[in-house]
């Protein structure tokens, strides 16, 4: 078989999501999918005249969700991007703000950063976390490329105060700050408020996970209109209709329902503090989390061995091989039912 | 304001999708979508079980779909691969097989081969139409880079003979031809059956027209099972989750219903003959079209005038300013109905 890819994307290493096997039912804490059902109005939203206009193309624009996305952080549609899951968002700032030249990132981090890096043909300076897996914020000042921060940071769950985040942007006045704030509604606090006061920061967030809809594919990005006029340039050189008509109108809903979003939220920080509570009572380490899963290891057992256990129990979890967190699980907090049998079956193996 | 976009991307000329006014109702005629609305089957596939499993992520390898598809074309899962939007597929068939190096298509074509082609970076060699808007397959022989061809063309509508295409494809045994068949259902030949034979072709369809889910967003291409790996690299290193549940859903029940869909191809193709027929009849040159629309002009009038004289009236056609097209306008074919509104919009005009 001839080899037609380009030399460029010949080392290229895709992301690889978690496993979604077929072949039993899973209590699925694998990829921190939200265990409760989209708000209601999605439901009411995804009707069957909306199912007829299928034949139109979406809004390129999106504006009623912008709009509607916009009012709820006090921002103007201006300031807002779409993007199919953030994973989009991220994918066009990283094409903008730094193809050719240079980003920098944690060791331990979202593992998407350094394929965007490689994809957009941009030099990576990976920063290693520091030995209790928090980020040191002195070495991201040196204003060297765009910087990419998730808040919470993945997989470990941890969180940057805010006072942190905004001296990162602080010091890096010429070069973009991309905070990832996918988990941030479980307990972090959010940098959108500071977007008012600095050009260079784009804030990522997510409908996947606080607002149960991972599968409609939808996110957001909230910046400077400078910032987010430059995305969109990308946007509209890759896939002007990004969003799909369905998801536009589930977004709207979602976010116009916030007593269902809160009430999720809580749900899911109590199942947390409980999970928290019984691993700890197990010997486990867990690391301190704001997000909607938890980064634990417990001595004397491997990664591995706890996750194939699970596995074989009918409990899926993430377990990552990088050296530094190979004897860890990331596990996903879904109902406290759900929580009880992952639990129940650490019992067994342990 | 300061600039934060790197230097490469500075002269970036992001694609314009036709417009979407919201002023009053139009005859939508500009941006070729179906006016039938997708199979019966699409809207109860749909449903608010189906909703409710929107806060898990979508089948990332979107097997179901990519089986059916495989099937309906006498090919394998591993033949096929998901876009949302064939827009998707086109980015990603420029990224794996032209970033950085060399690109072949047509002056007149889809207006979106050009940005992709800056987005990459790749070097794109413009070949011009003959001056009857035919494609002269001999300058498409030198094995010189990749070479895309609409087929049917656009916005011309005129389709090349599956024997051109596949002395195209035969002559360029080094690279990668890219055969977009977006309107190919509406009269064309397709080329799909010589992936068999040859594993340097492409062949990318969507479901926006013939199948009625613009808003949908679905595209395909299938190729060998080394090109579609080589596709998948970069899909799964920008979105691996890029086909949302519902649309995955959509998809599968448009496909699975070969009824609805030829009875709706036929219909269109029956208002095309009408139309070309009336606009014959008053003087219009129109090309001879194997597409949804048709691309036609009048002596004496500038494309500019007529399309202004039908938005002032309620119906949007799409005009381009480019200097060879600029007094044609490309009017998607709808309903009998819609194209009898055009024509007496028309008779009003001239």
């Amino acid at each position: 078989m001839k080899n037609f890819m380009v030399p460029r994307y010949a080392a290229l290493e895709a992301y690889v999501p978690g496993e979604q096997p077929r072949d039993k039912q899973y209590v699925k804490l694998n990829t921190n999918e939200s265990p409760f059902p989209p708000a209601p109005g999605v439901i009411s939203a995804v009707n069957g005249e909306e199912l007829e206009k299928l034949r139109l193309y979406s809004d390129p624009e999106g504006k009623d969700l912008r709009d509607a996305i916009a009012a709820q952080f006090g921002y103007s549609r201006e300031n807002v991007l779409l993007g199919n899951g953030s994973d989009e968002i991220l994918a066009f700032a990283f094409f903008a703000f730094c193809a050719g030249e240079k980003v920098l990132f944690p060791d331990i981090t979202y593992g998407f950063y350094p394929v965007y890096a490689e994809l957009v043909g941009a030099e990576a300076e990976i920063i290693p976390l520091c030995e209790d897996f928090s980020i040191d914020i002195n070495k991201y000042m040196g204003n060297r490329g765009m910087v990419v921060i998730a808040n919470p940071n993945a997989p470990t769950g941890m969180a940057l105060p805010l006072a942190d985040i905004e001296k990162i942007v602080a010091a890096n006045p010429d070069n973009v700050v991309l905070v990832d704030e996918a988990y941030v509604d479980f307990g972090g606090e959010s940098a959108v408020g500071l977007v008012k006061k600095y050009e260079n920061l784009i804030v990522a967030r997510t409908f996947s996970k606080s607002r149960s809809l991972a599968g409609a594919r939808l996110g957001f990005g909230i910046a400077s209109e400078g910032l987010i006029a430059d995305m969109n340039k990308i946007k509209y050189s890759f896939n002007p209709y990004n969003v799909n008509r369905l998801t536009l109108l589930a977004g709207k809903a979602s976010i116009e329902d916030t007593e269902y979003f809160e009430k999720n939220v809580r749900a899911i920080i109590d199942a947390r503090e409980y999970t928290v509570a019984e691993l700890e009572k197990r010997g486990f380490d867990v690391l301190p989390s704001s997000a909607n899963f938890v980064f634990a290891k417990k001595d004397g057992k491997s990664g591995e061995e706890l996750y194939l256990g699970l596995r074989e129990r009918g409990v899926l979890v993430r377990h990552f091989t990088k050296e530094r967190i190979k004897d860890y699980l990331r596990i996903t907090i879904g109902t406290k039912e759900q929580m009880g049998v992952l639990l129940a079956k650490l019992d067994e193996i342990i």
